[in-house]
């Protein structure tokens, strides 16, 4: 590494050494170059210097049990208002261009999900998501409101979803109807299957709601769903208005420091002035009036600008999967078991095809994903940045957000699962001491759990992703991020594919409802699933591109988008036989001694990619896989020092 | 159904009425008829009387917040004392033979993990593990520790592991020197990578261990592995002995009312007859005496009593996936969400394909499962019976134990990987409701992530499992389990291509470690899989052929025959490819349009099928997949009577 750039790279300390320093020098580059491959140097600086103050805060130490659900939830709130007094996002930040402002926000979010998920979920709905919305659908007249969130001095949240209703957002049964007597709208819910929930900061904390309801004026007539800004408690007292029934929804898998709610109005009435009106607004008299020919399509588009919480959940997932990855790999690297000679020295599990076969798709997975999803960011930003430059950035918006949403409704999945099958595999890979708490792998599963169902169930969102890819298709248009033969063929294969098996049931008789819904298995899923994946390599492959990046680790790069290449191949290998791509042995057993020979070659530099990979241990949070290696000390320091374990039973 | 059936059934509650009737009546034939082709009668009679028994007791009542870990680990020893005084096992039982007396424990230990996992792990390794390590390695002398653990009067667990060494036990460093002057063992731990870990029930309650440490004789000679009684706390007031280190090893991923705990010996002494002596024994002045040539041969058969354990975990491994496979199909018959007519209905989701395939193979596994491990339970019962009826028990044993011990090593990965996917789907199946608590899914995988690492790594477990049936391959045996041509040309398949890797691999140099480790990836790993598939599969057929089945039941067992059997095919559809049993396009359309046709016909059956899965809602505890379909409903329940759910902040 040159002289400037360790200068440079000095904000991110070195490892303790220790006994994976055997298997650190076996590789041929600095972890830190690879880690610059991998990550934006800023971000990385800000994200290294958010966990050095919180590191040292009482209110963010790690505790070694669990505490109860409403400790969780007084402790987040604690930490919320601490966040906003550490200054860690400064005003300045607000006079940056929407770009750099909004990396600025997503590196803090990421520090912070990295240590404490449930927090980064509470601001980012109390904060990012409601001012978001207030931007995308808001106009002057709701300023206060945006920077009250800012100042924390309402809390707030969004309320979208309702009992009986998630995905289908346009069968939301809230209503809105305007009183121009009194110049008010009487928001009210019909009944409990209606009741907003799994609203986030409504349990307990909330006092500012945006509702989604549907606008209803004098003459009867419905405008469609509209959001509206809703008092929920006093936020002196914390006391709720009458007229509103809130709850918390009680213990969940995990995240439980966030109080979901749900809430039910009864004839509750608001000003006139709450009701967002950038889209459409209504007057004093009650006469509805929008500027768009089309408001629900213009509403979609601003909605739109919820896909920004998408990319920070697959920002996390890439975190979670990396911080997963990172622990199995350590773990492996010390954790001894069986050897050739039955009485001489025991092998580490690391040196185990099978186990590299688990464990290395899932790291050179991480790497290509961090590279993706900052990419896909980029384009992201770009797009809307463009639209808020331009008077006309509504409809511009609507006309690029076509793509960006396909891409980005079929890579969420796609994280968020390889996410999930990390975390499982790394549990597994870790035998019995991956089941200790300690160990950080079961709180990964159980916070990342929620990614899976919210801001678009998964299987709805990679629905939505093939739908536009067909469409494309039925339009002639190739998408031109194809450049890997076998998935550009895959794809295409799917394409095809789908559009017959469409038009066949079509003829046989079958609505197109019915006719799309039937080639969801084996065919729409796995299109959407390979076109983000297919995003990803290319997007990585890109990166490694750069002409910045150190000749050192080329070459484990390469590795890298070799396994994942590969993996991904192997993943989808029955279609290439389906569709008569190949036959007989040799194209499967290609792939896959290639696979593994990679594997095989990667397992010199795999702690090192891990180290590129890995936050500092305080963030990593596992005793089984601290950089210093001690695998068995820090165990034996963990049992003998968890709270009460060398009592007696009471 | 016959009227002497129906009076035979009756300890079986009815279901309520409710929204699910409507689906209920699409099925042609009585979910109780299903339900007994499913499941043994015996045991059904007697689970249903635990819970109804335990329904009732105040310390089984489901709390809506999970205590602290403490807390958890206090009721669940006052819950295993209860158990004791409501003379559910009454001492009749040890007056059965051996075969109806495990049938017995076997139901109970069933019956108490549907609702308390941990309470059934404490029970089964402080009274059924070591009550079975005590009769396969203890003589007479030993009987009274045997009877104080049935009375509880010690609390007792079975330290094996250590923290470096699991699966390897060959390599435990635990060593038990004797000394002739004092008659006593010498039990010494050298350092914290050789202390006993993860020994259930250690943690804070055990009074008595059987540790396993290597016998060393006064001559310096080494006799290898031996169980030892050693105690470790005074019985009466739970302090530790001096020269024992004993703590727990703090929180979980999930089991946490279990006290894993870990133990070190300094120089720590105990009397001569603690140790087990039923395969070799100590003279008092020092000589080793074994009955047996090969003692550690002997001890590998009896140590294979620990095999029931693992037959317990596919046990509730299999009533884990069934009651997660109730959950997803109760609520997808009850959520509706999108529909053809943009302002018609909406569907219930178990109408969508997409569905549908995601749930039902596991419906139809949970099914299949269920006939399986009950067949194979009997296969292993009647070979430990055997042996034990036969003066020369250990050495018939020892010769049956080769298949039965692959059947079960094999099994015990596929049923309990079959389980961990079903939970996930079905969390994911049912969306954000999925994600309480209250749905009982999160707390389902965190208790079952345990079984895929203990008892047997599933990964080693399925080297074990594959070693063995290539050893009958090359020794010219087929298994005489294959039936089904596909599966049957399949593991046929894998194992030359195995054989020929192998030798191919040590041709090139590669020692036979190595180049056996080098065949577990897309092959030997498969091929153990397979054959649990395989036997699984063969039974659920031969249960479905028995002449007491309903002819009304039939058909749906066909469907579910075949959706599972097409599920597995699929699976493993790329080496049906790699080995040109098929080619081009039609083999893999054929089996999934199969697959997915008979999904759809089981759609009208599945909450039916569902029924005679499903436990009684106090077991299947989830808010949900409650029996009356009140989905609705009962959350608005759950949400309202949260404790302080409607209370302030404070």
């Amino acid at each position: 590494m040159s002289e400037s750039h360790t200068r440079e790279l000095s904000f991110i300390p070195d490892w303790p050494p220790g006994p994976l320093d055997s298997h650190r020098k076996q590789s041929a580059f600095d972890w830190k170059q690879l880690k610059l491959v991998l990550e934006d140097i800023n971000s990385l600086r800000l994200k290294y210097k958010v966990w050095k103050l919180l590191e040292s805060e009482p209110l963010f130490a790690k505790s070694k049990t669990t505490p109860s659900v409403d400790e969780q939830k007084k402790i987040a709130a604690q930490q919320m208002m601490l966040i906003a007094k550490l200054d860690i996002v400064p005003p300045e930040v607000y006079a940056m261009g929407y770009l750099p402002r909004y990396r600025f926000l997503m590196s803090v979010n990421e520090a912070l999900h990295a240590i404490c998920p449930s927090l980064s979920v509470k601001i980012a709905v109390g904060v990012g998501l409601f001012q978001n919305a207030l931007r995308a659908m808001g106009t002057e007249q709701h300023s206060w409101f945006y920077n009250a969130a800012w100042s924390r001095e309402i809390v707030t949240c969004l309320a979208i979803t309702e009992v009986a209703h998630g995905s289908n957002t346009k069968r939301i049964r809230t209503t809105a109807t305007y009183d121009p007597q009194n110049q008010e709208f009487i928001i009210n819910t019909p009944d409990f299957e209606a009741a907003k929930c799994w609203i986030g900061n409504l349990g307990k904390t909330a006092t500012t709601a945006i509702v989604f309801a549907n606008l209803f004026t004098p003459d009867g007539q419905g405008h469609g769903l509209h959001g509206f800004l809703v008092p929920i408690r006093n936020p002196l007292t914390l006391q709720t208005y009458p007229g509103v029934l809130v709850g918390d929804m009680g213990e969940k898998i995990g995240l439980n420091a966030i109080d979901n709610g749900f809430v039910m109005f009864t004839q509750y009435r608001i000003p006139r002035e709450n009701l967002l009106n950038r889209t459409g607004g209504v007057t004093p008299e009650g006469d509805y009036v929008s500027v768009f020919s089309e408001p629900s399509k213009i509403l979609g588009a601003a909605l739109e600008g919820f896909s920004a919480g998408r990319l920070g959940i697959m920002q996390e997932a890439t975190n979670t999967l990396a911080h997963s990855v990172v622990i199995a790999v350590r773990y492996a690297a010390i954790r001894k078991q069986f050897g050739p000679d039955k009485n001489g020295p025991e092998q580490p599990i690391i040196e185990y095809q099978l186990h590299q076969w688990r464990i290395f798709p899932y790291l050179a997975a991480a790497c290509v994903l961090k590279t993706s999803v900052y990419s896909l960011t980029d384009l992201y930003l770009k797009i809307i940045e463009k639209s808020q430059a331009n008077s006309n950035g509504i409809d511009l918006l609507s006309q690029s957000v076509g793509e960006i949403h396909a891409l980005v409704s079929a890579s969420k999945p796609m994280y968020t699962w390889t996410a999930r099958d990390a975390i499982q595999e790394a549990r597994e890979a870790c035998g019995g001491h991956g089941y200790l708490k300690a160990a950080n792998l079961g709180e990964l599963r159980n916070n990342h759990d929620a990614c899976l169902t919210y801001e678009g169930d998964n299987n709805v969102l990679g629905q939505q992703a093939s739908n536009w890819l067909l469409r494309q298709w039925t339009e002639g248009v190739q998408s031109p991020l194809v450049i890997n033969h076998c998935l550009e063929w895959l794809m295409c294969w799917l394409m095809r594919s789908i559009v017959e098996d469409v038009s066949l049931a079509k003829q046989k008789g079958a609505c197109s409802f019915e006719a799309k819904n039937n080639t969801q298995v084996y065919k729409a899923r796995d299109l959407a699933f390979i076109y983000s994946e297919f995003y990803a390599i290319s997007s990585f492959r890109l990166s490694c591109l750069k002409s910045d990046v150190a000749a050192s680790v080329k070459p484990v790069l390469e590795q890298i988008h070799r396994i994942y290449g590969f993996w991904v191949i192997d993943r989808h290998m029955v279609a290439f036989y389906q569709g008569s791509f190949a036959s007989g042995a040799s194209f499967a057993e290609t792939i896959r001694s290639n696979l593994l020979s990679s594997c095989q070659t990667l397992k010199s530099d795999a702690v090192t990619v891990a180290d590129s990979l890995a936050p500092p241990d305080y963030v990593l949070n596992s005793v089984i896989a601290k950089s210093d290696g001690l695998l068995y000390q820090n165990l034996q320091n963990e049992f003998m020092t968890n709270p009460g374990a060398l009592e007696r039973a009471t």
